[in-house]
């Protein structure tokens, strides 16, 4: 099918283009797709170099796996009525009403081989050009929504004049276009469409009509009687807003790294602290330390936020505690090697064999997008290490390019001289594992996450050796 | 009444001393003489400087005013049964089979006139001195239940070994005394008493007898079946979860100071952000900006703990983080100041007639210790202002050593060049207060805690203009 034969077939259906097929554009189509609440034909449009994952959408076979049955439910229903289809034809964006922008704004950080964050960058001519590919092709009443992490001042400074641009060179007037702000909080997993169809949203416009028309659609797609919107009072707002939870979150785990370290000299458990503390309210979202902090988000947000302040509202000062978190995260990963080495007392990983359990850069997720064990293998291998990988929810490790076993009692029941638990999955903390591991001897694990409990390690210890970031020798 | 009369009196009672009779040690009696579950008899002790405060409790006066009815209630219980006296006499420690510890450990703080943080230091001094009197006194069989917050360490590097060696000299045996750590979570307002005796405790043991016995008695006190206590393996565990815990709220506060300064470049309102954003759970505790941090612990804690870090773990890295959330809060009253000036485009205050609303640290609570409140009005003295205080909380300023009128009316009927929201108390956003200040002209009008709602704002600002720190002009 063609884009000319899906329009046909869909003619009396209003036409929603989702821009950008990743991990939120794909999901949002299939919402959109499947509204309950009015028949929309979507049109999912990427770039000619994401063709593998345009064809995968047209052949049926949807490009992302996830654990949340309704992905495959969604996107069966929306075949079956015919009315999602994906292009690289940007002729597509003159048939829609509405615009979801779900692309990319990517900040280069430049860093060294220890996690140290020297500099970075926002380019944000990707993200125009995309912006100008609609400019150049919309109806004059679109209406525009970004949905993309952008640095605050985006939408004002940054989308408006180039679509007016656009509109004006096309001699189209320019009062009629709508453009939008409401950020996603999705969340792959088990949860996915819900992080979407069923949470709570902050939208806004550029003006009044804008943020009418945004209220107007978010109400057809998202389950807004439970989760109400909230309206703010610009679109600088509603982008602070995204970036500024970011930073919240990231921050507050830089701040666990720090006591982290702490617990370490002064021998307590930080994990048993932290989930002392979490019985008050107030502090329920204290986070656990860990090997690190990975994704799409966290890692750069923070920075986007930063670089905003500075680019686009002429301020003297950078939000420097928010970029200190990105920068303590990043270290994370390299701070773990170190404390392997040292825990256990090796001048070097020459030789050891490593199995680590876990690259997913959260727990029960098949997710390696900055995953902080990517610097945390690539340390190990430098050093010399022959490192194996399990994760039962990765099969092919992209970003290192290779294969990952899903095979965990074949992988334990090799010979190795360290395992490392470096992710939360589910499948790690079973009783099962903890038995294997203890029946082996002289092995030296590294829990890196707090998932061994304290009788486990008790057992493990028996004949091996187990250390645990976060937790000093007790 | 004295200590024997007393002790005769109750001698059919277990004896529990508490140490220190300020915020948390007064009330901290009052709940243990009222215990339902075992009939104390409490000894306050404190020492004979604060003799205004022992005879205020002796003659039937309790020296803290509060808003929580309880405390009252309680305290009129306690003289009823005759089962709650004060003294200065060190010889009361050696009838108790618990001594509680509620004095302050206090850090020292060296600053400049902006605010800015240049050094600190802990002097453990004092509260050696009062561990010693209680180790020169004690039963050899004792609870010392420390709940001060002491640097990480303390109760192991400092309380035993001090209670040792006086034992010692006083040739007894050190194997049956006991020592446990809980600390209080006092917040001292409307839930004054239920913050200690209805809430979640921690608590451990320098050993598992004196873990025992610590669990044992906070039986008798805390309504542990509602809020079941928590165990930590080791004293520094429970002494760093305090600590932790009010660092964690410091730098949040922190947070959302940087975050105040960009929406004020960005021509946002960073108290619709925060509340748009509090909607999700993982993020419900989002702080608001402000004027700044004040009360007896989030100023001082973080830093405790960075102390104990390398003075009592010998460290080579303080808490960074943590202690840059003291430093960036510290200067919050003194950015006030500035933004005050900056908004309405004065060059001095000099002769400037300002009335602040407000000199607590908290809203609707009478406490004025370390009050942000007191560095912003001596900035306003030192520029020339003249400057005139309401509180309904606070009739004399201690800090300051002036009287603070109760009058709200009064004060508004006067004239006035600027009016600053400096607390967040109730009275002031009653509508008559809005409807007042609208009825001036001229007036500049500083709110510091967005305590005026965008309406407020549109009403005073026909005849006024109000400025808002943590939102831009919109």
């Amino acid at each position: 099918m063609d884009l000319e034969n899906f329009l046909r077939k869909n003619s009396n259906k209003e036409v929603v283009v989702v821009q950008g097929l990743g991990f939120v554009g794909a999901v949002m189509s299939l919402v959109v797709a499947n509204s309950e609440k009015k028949d929309y034909a979507v049109i999912g449009i990427d770039l000619k170099k994401n063709i593998n994952t345009i064809n995968s959408i047209n052949s049926g076979i949807f490009p992302i796996k996830s654990s949340d049955p309704k992905i495959e439910e969604y996107y069966k229903k929306s075949i079956k009525k015919g009315n999602f289809f994906a292009t690289y034809d940007t002729s597509g964006y003159s048939h829609a009403s509405v615009i979801i922008v779900d692309i990319n704004l990517d900040v280069q950080k430049k860093s060294d081989n220890k996690g140290n964050l020297n500099s970075f960058n926002v380019d944000l001519n990707p993200f125009k050009n995309a912006i100008r590919s609609i400019g150049k092709n919309c109806r004059e009443d679109v209406l525009i929504l970004v949905e993309t992490t952008v640095p605050p001042g985006t939408c004002m400074k940054v989308v408006k004049p180039i679509i007016e641009e656009e509109l004006t060179k096309r001699n189209l007037p320019v009062e009629k276009v709508k453009i939008g702000h409401s950020y996603e909080r999705v969340m792959p997993g088990p949860e996915y469409v819900n992080s979407i169809k069923n949470f709570f949203r902050v939208y806004s416009g550029v003006d009044l009509n804008s943020a009418q028309a945004t209220e107007k659609f978010l109400k057809t797609v998202i389950s807004t009687k439970e989760y109400p919107l909230t309206r703010l009072l610009n679109t600088n707002a509603t982008e602070m807003a995204k970036v500024l939870e970011n930073s919240y979150r990231a921050m507050n785990i830089a701040f666990a790294v720090e006591w982290s370290r702490f617990a370490e000299e002064a021998g307590v458990d930080l994990y048993e602290i932290v989930n002392a503390i979490r019985m008050r309210p107030t502090h329920n979202n204290l986070m656990y330390p860990g090997i690190g902090v990975g994704g799409y988000c966290l890692t750069k947000d923070p920075l986007l936020a930063s670089w905003s302040k500075i680019n686009h509202f002429n301020s003297k000062y950078n939000l420097v505690q928010s970029e200190e978190g990105v920068k303590i995260n990043d270290k994370m990963p390299h701070y773990a090697f170190e404390f392997l080495k040292k825990a256990f007392d090796l001048d070097s990983l020459r030789n050891k064999k490593i199995l680590l359990l876990g690259v997913s850069y959260r727990s029960d997720v098949g997710d390696t997008r900055y995953s902080p064990v990517e610097p945390f293998y690539l340390n190990c291998i430098d050093d010399g290490a022959k490192v194996d990988i399990h994760d039962p929810y990765v099969q092919h490790w992209e970003e290192i390019n290779i294969e990952v076993s899903q095979d965990l009692d074949k992988k334990l029941d090799m010979i190795w001289d360290i395992i490392v638990f470096s992710a939360a999955h589910s499948e790690y903390k079973n009783q099962k594992v903890i038995s294997k591991i203890s029946r082996m001897s002289n092995i030296k694990v590294l829990d890196t996450l707090g998932i061994l409990e304290q009788k486990d390690i008790v057992e493990i210890n028996k004949k091996n050796k187990v250390k645990v970031l976060g937790r000093g020798d007790i």
